[in-house]
């Protein structure tokens, strides 16, 4: 497959970035049950293979899996402080849990558990996130291993629809407009 | 007044990371016409005198503006990448316009002008935000003055019902929950 027009931007991007941890760092935008926006810092792991849908990992008792399951779109925010650029992600949201049976998605959970430090598969581990704070044991149990996904994991997905790629630098500041249009990328250079 | 607990957490942040810029930006999560959520990064300008309302400045005719005029309502993700640490802040949106003839916020609408620099005012005259990119001379307009808001220039405010700090420093990490009830803001330690 070809990969879409804003891989490349993003690519140098991570590049351009790449001496700051932070740069795999964005901010996901869900609708909660109520109809109220959330928002909150996730970390971006990696494409799907052959595609041009972005990764990420979540626990299947957070807050955003249950508004995800309820409304599943979202908008990611990926602003890259060193060279100073933003791209809006926005498109489907799909969660991966232990329970899918979609074969590609389902080796995909494994790939990506099996890339994770072990510090970030212990957190999986964790008592209810959002309870009442827990005593210190309850996060002290060792971190499952490499190749068994912890039940509670869930691999996020990301399906761009429409990317809008805005850099600070230059006068006037550069606007690109890329939506997916019959599974053809259309862009557009628009007023900032 | 009393500042809100949260409030000396984010003074620290924005001191602990003051050697960054971009510690003032954080990203906003509204919810469109159509029900999807949108994401953007914008710059923190300050606080309403005597209040813990957050102020930032838009364009009337972005399309946040009509966001925020159809469902005002937001949640701010602002992630400190030197201190680690992350706030959630959720609550009304107000937009504060050249219409609005609230004796502080339209106060408060002139003061924040005042504040900017010549580049951000000047950017109040660009032509319509998201139109087919326009020719460079659109874009050559001599600022404004800082004592003559432009007609476009809105004051957004926030004022958080809801603060949820993240430290991802600590082992585990540690997350407060602020709430606002009844004019008093509650606390508690949660899991992270």
């Amino acid at each position: 497959m070809s990969l879409a027009p804003w891989r490349s931007l993003v690519a140098r991007a991570l590049h351009r970035n790449r001496s700051n941890a932070h740069s795999r760092y964005l901010q996901l935008a869900t609708v909660k049950p109520n109809g109220r926006p959330a928002n909150r810092t996730i970390v971006f792991r990696d494409y799907l293979e052959d595609s041009d849908t972005l990764a990420f990992t979540t626990d299947a008792r957070s807050a955003k899996a249950e508004q995800i399951e309820r409304y599943p779109w979202g908008e990611a925010c990926w602003y890259f402080t060193g060279s100073r650029e933003q791209f809006r992600l926005s498109g489907p949201l799909k969660l991966v849990t232990a329970q899918t049976t979609e074969a590609a998605l389902a080796e995909a959970r494994k790939m990506i558990w099996g890339s994770l430090s072990e510090r970030a598969r212990q957190q999986f581990t964790w008592p209810e996130p959002d309870a009442p704070k827990a005593n210190r044991s309850a996060f002290e149990q060792p971190a499952p291993p490499a190749d068994e996904p912890a039940e509670q994991y869930c691999l996020l997905t990301l399906e761009p629809q429409e990317v809008i790629h805005l850099e600070l630098k230059g006068d006037p500041q550069n606007r690109t407009a890329y939506v997916l249009i019959d599974a053809g990328w259309q862009s557009e250079a628009v007023n900032p």
